[in-house]
C-alpha cells in the first residue's frame, strides 16, 4: 500500500505539506492541495482514519442511542430526528453511531464503553426525565454532550448540560387557542400520567388556555399512557358526560388517532381532534396536529455543541452569559378530519 | 493517562496478557483475567479504540444509509430494521454508523470515504434495484456487505453479493388464497408500476393466486406510485366497477390505508383490505397486512456477514456450495376492518 511518502515524492512536497492536504487543507495553497489530492487519486493512497484519529484524539463521532420501538406512531418523530441528525452531521463532516440499550442505566453502561474507547467526541441523548442519571455522569466525566429535552426537575440550568427543546406547553396552549376562536366551547384533554417532563408541560398548556374551574378541569381531561386504543377509550368516555367536549386536543397524534376513531364511530367526524407531533399517520388520515421544529431542533443541537468553527465547544460552568439551550416554539398544522379530507381527494 | 505498561505492573502480568485481555479474553484464565480488570479500572486506564483498529486493521462498525424519509407509514418498516440491526449489532459486540446520501451515486460516494478510512469493516445496504451501481462496485474493490434486498436483473448469483430478502410474491400470493378460502370472489389489487423489483415480485404473487383471465387481471389492477392519497383514489376507482372487487390487497400499507378509508367512504366498511410491512398504521387503525420477519432478515444479514465465529466471512467467488443468501417467508397478520376492531374496544 502507497504510504505518505510515496505521495509526497510524487506530488514534488514535503510529508508535512500532505499531511496539511488531508488534516487541514485550509492552510495549503490551491495549486499545491490539487497537486498533492492528484498524486494520493493516482496512487490509491488511503489515510488510515484510526491513525489519524488517534493523533488527534478526535473521532469526529456523534452518539446517539435509539430509543426503544414504541407503537410507532408517536415514535416517529424520533425517527425522523434520527434521519436528520444524520442528514446534518453529514454536512459538517461528522458520522452518526447508533446504539441500543434497555433503559439510562444501560445506556450508560454503553456511553462508558464508548467514551473509554475514544470513539465518539460527543454524545445526543434523547427523552431527558427527572433525576436522569445519564446527565451527572456525563458533566461529571466531562464528555461532552446535548440532549434534545430539557433537565426536568433542576432547579438552576448548569451550562455544562447544553439542550434544546420544543416547547410543548405553549403548542398545546396554541392549539386550544385557535379552537376557541374557531368556535369550540369545551375543549376537552387527553394527556399521560404525572410525573412527566413532557407530558406535565403538555398538560399545563391546556389548563392556562382551556378558561375551565377546577372542577371543569377534573372533568375534561383524561389521564392515560400512550396508544391508539387507550384515545379510543378516552375519547369515548370524554364523548359520554354530559355537555361532552366539542374538540379534544391530545398529547401525542397516538392518542388523537384514538380519538378521531371514536369521535367517528360517534358519528361526531367533524369534531375537531389535535395530536402532538404531526406524524406521518397524522397526515395521512386528516388529523391537526402540533408540529416539532426538527431540522431547527437538531441545527441547534449540532451549534451548541460543535459551535461555527467545527470544534467542540467547551462550555464555562462558571458562566452564564452564552446560553447553552434552546426552546424552540412548535407550530400548529391545521387539518380537516380524515373523512372531510377524504371527500376532497375522492370528489365524493 | 495510564498505559498498559502501567496496568501490567499492577496486575503482575506481562504486557502481552493485557493485551490479550483487551483482545481475547477468551483465551486468558478468568483468574487473570479479574485481576488485569481491576487494575484497568482502579488505574483508569483508557485503551484507544482507533490505536486498536490500527492495530488489527478492524473497526468492528458496520455501515448502513438511512433510506430518505418518505411518508412514514411505509418507511417505518425501515426505521425498524435500522433499530434490529443496531440491537443485534450490539449483542455481537459491532457497532452501526449511520450516514444519509441522495441516491446510489452519492451513497457510492459516501462508502468510499469510509472504507478509504478504514472506519467501516462491512456494508448493509438497503432497497436494492435493477442495475444497482453500489453492488459491482463493492465486489470489485472486495469490500464486503450484505444487502436487505436480493440482486433484482442479476441472471447468476455471485456468491460475494450477500443478500436476505423477504419473499413478497409469497406474501401476497397466500393473502390472496386466504382471502379467497374465506369468501372472496374477485380479489383486486393496488400495486407499483413496473419495473420494480419488490413491486413486481408482489404483483406476480396476486396474478398467480387471483384466478382472472387475462381481462380480469387488467381490470381489477391499478398501477399506481405509493401514497395514501393514491390508495384512495385506486380503490374509488375499483370499487366504481361493475361487478366490483370484494376484497382488495395492496403493495403497502400506506395504499391499503386509502383503500380502506375509501372502502369506508363507500359504506364498504366490512371490505377485507390487506397491506404489506404489518406498520404500526396497520395495527392502529386495524389492517390486515403481510408481516415481513425484520428479527430474522437481521439475524441472517449479520450470521452471513461475520458468520458463528465473529469474523468478516470472505465468501468463495468460484465456489456456491454455501448458499450466501437466504430468503424469509412472510406471514399474513390478519385483523378486523378499523370499525370492527372499534367496536371491539369500545364495546359499540
Amino acid at each position: 500500500m502507497p504510504t505518505v511518502d510515496d505521495v509526497a515524492s510524487a506530488a514534488g512536497v514535503s510529508r508535512q505539506t500532505v499531511s496539511n492536504v488531508l488534516n487541514s487543507p485550509a492552510i495549503v495553497r490551491e495549486s499545491t492541495r490539487q497537486r498533492v489530492q492528484e498524486a494520493i487519486d493516482r496512487l490509491g493512497y488511503r489515510p488510515h482514519a484510526s491513525a489519524r484519529r488517534l493523533r488527534t484524539r478526535s473521532s469526529s463521532t456523534i452518539g446517539l442511542r435509539l430509543d426503544p420501538l414504541r407503537d410507532g406512531i408517536s415514535g416517529a418523530v424520533l425517527d425522523r430526528f434520527v434521519h436528520k441528525l444524520a442528514e446534518q452531521a453529514d454536512a459538517r463532516g461528522l458520522r452518526v453511531m447508533i446504539f441500543t440499550a434497555n433503559g439510562a442505566e444501560d445506556e450508560l453502561a454503553h456511553i462508558r464503553r464508548l467514551r473509554d474507547g475514544s470513539d465518539i467526541d460527543a454524545f445526543v441523548l434523547i427523552a431527558t426525565f427527572h433525576g436522569d442519571p445519564r446527565i451527572s455522569w456525563l458533566i461529571e466525566h466531562d464528555v461532552p454532550f446535548v440532549s434534545f429535552g430539557r433537565p426536568w426537575g433542576s432547579v438552576v440550568d448548569d451550562p455544562r448540560h447544553r439542550w434544546v427543546d420544543v416547547d410543548g406547553r405553549a403548542g398545546v396552549r396554541d392549539a386550544v387557542h385557535h379552537l376557541r376562536a374557531a368556535g369550540a366551547q369545551r375543549v376537552g384533554y387527553i394527556g399521560w400520567p404525572s410525573p412527566s417532563g413532557t407530558g406535565d408541560e403538555r398538560r399545563a398548556g391546556w389548563e392556562e388556555a382551556c378558561v375551565f374551574d377546577e372542577a371543569g378541569r377534573r372533568r375534561y381531561q383524561v389521564v392515560t399512557v400512550d396508544g391508539v386504543d387507550e384515545g379510543v377509550r378516552s375519547a369515548r368516555h370524554l364523548l359520554g358526560l354530559d355537555a361532552p367536549p366539542d374538540a379534544i386536543v391530545c398529547a401525542s397524534d397516538s392518542l388523537a388517532l384514538g380519538a378521531r376513531m371514536a369521535a367517528d364511530a360517534h358519528g361526531l367526524t367533524d369534531l375537531p381532534v389535535v395530536g402532538f407531533d404531526n406524524t406521518p399517520v397524522a397526515a395521512a388520515v386528516g388529523l391537526s396536529s402540533v408540529d416539532q421544529p426538527l431540522d431547527e431542533v437538531v441545527a441547534s443541537a449540532l451549534t451548541l455543541l460543535f459551535g461555527p468553527e467545527g470544534g467542540i465547544v467547551r462550555p464555562n460552568p462558571d458562566s452564564n452569559e452564552e446560553p447553552t439551550n434552546r426552546l424552540l416554539v412548535p407550530r400548529l398544522v391545521e387539518r380537516r378530519s380524515g373523512h372531510r379530507a377524504l371527500g376532497e381527494i375522492t370528489g365524493a
